[in-house]
């Protein structure tokens, strides 16, 4: 049966690895896999964005979004990052990373504990988005990202508003994964040690929300709320 | 009452502003207050750390552990950041940044949409430990962090695996946190419009603790767990 197997297929399912993503360490753990990139870039909504600044690094928390292979950030017109991307051109250079934390593992020995993580890290040129429509689709994008279906159920922004908002967009291409998953790896000399060992799993979880005070009575919470 | 009122104390309890750690916007967001940067430390354990390579913005999750005015962070000697350290002099610039998602803040604008968070930005030069005393104690702080109390119940590191990780000290000197709380802010007329608005608070839940297949049989959940 093996003399059937086809050769691997070039990968069109996967991202080319570069130098900068093929990381020096844990090389297992990393993988290039599109659709294990979008489902970790869809889990969440908060990235932490890093650009140079005056030959130094900076790292802000920022919302995001994604649409096919072009993942886009928004902010005010007047805050940093936004405002380097539109000076420079051809764009700014940034490392956009997304990180789940999925467990606490807790080993028998301090050198073998670790935590349960699934990450993206994206390495890019982001561009400031000017085309009208490209820049309302990724604004309902961010706010569908949060909250999906949430969009569709607000007041879309009027023209002073898009005016004051700007959007970078930064393409998915050079991409990896990590991700840690699984139990314990304690050396087995350890194994008899008296110490608990295992995993504690951790989630994002949501409270009950809370309705603000001036809400027109009669409003219900809608399902796509009810449903988190 | 007000004649008898001492000038504002220089702030001991709180960082000097610099340039980069005041934000070109929601500057009232911002704040220098050690106590409360000291809190958005201790809550969390993973940070977000930047460093700058071949001109470059790199941004990879790590864990950190604080003790007093100093962060650590940790990993294999072989690890980029690490290695990049160890050669750079006087140390590697980085930025370190830790972030809380407290809540959604849903508005009846898709405009006036938000995050309740609690952020914390460091900038800094990172440098090597190489005392072993106090590499020693930053790796027991690491593993304190994650889960209080668990670094005396696990097996020390020993020479081999204390030779095998770097350990990379910042100083809290140039620092900001960032929050948003409470509610939405929208627009006056906006508040009649139908769609649903408040905040869904926002939390990290533990599961119930996996133990090791092969834990030593009689071996209880310590304490320390069973409070998480």
């Amino acid at each position: 049966m093996q003399g059937t197997q086809q050769p691997t297929a070039p990968h069109a399912d996967a991202y080319a690895p570069t130098d900068r993503t093929v990381p020096t360490r844990s090389a297992n753990r990393a993988s290039y896999d599109k659709e294990l990139v979008h489902a970790i870039l869809d889990e969440g909504y908060v990235c932490h964005l890093g650009f140079v600044r005056d030959g130094a690094p900076v790292v802000l928390p920022t919302l995001y979004g994604r649409v096919g292979e072009r993942l886009y950030v928004h902010g005010s017109t007047g805050s940093r990052p936004l405002r380097m991307a539109g000076r420079a051109e051809p764009g700014l250079p940034v490392c956009l990373t997304v990180t789940h934390v999925d467990g606490l593992v807790l080993a028998r020995s301090a050198f073998h504990h670790s935590i349960n993580y699934r990450s993206v890290v994206v390495h890019g040129i982001a561009h400031q988005v000017t085309d009208p429509e490209e820049k309302r689709a990724a604004l309902d994008v961010l706010v569908d990202h949060v909250v999906p279906g949430r969009a569709a159920d607000s007041r879309p922004a009027n023209a002073k508003e898009l005016a004051a908002t700007a959007v970078l967009r930064l393409d998915l291409e050079e991409v990896s994964a990590k991700l840690r998953t699984g139990g314990v790896n304690d050396e087995p000399e350890d194994l008899a040690l008296p110490h608990w060992a295992g995993v504690v799993p951790l989630r994002k979880a949501y409270g009950t929300p809370l309705a603000d005070a001036d809400l027109t009575p009669g409003t219900e919470l809608p399902g796509y709320l009810a449903d988190l």
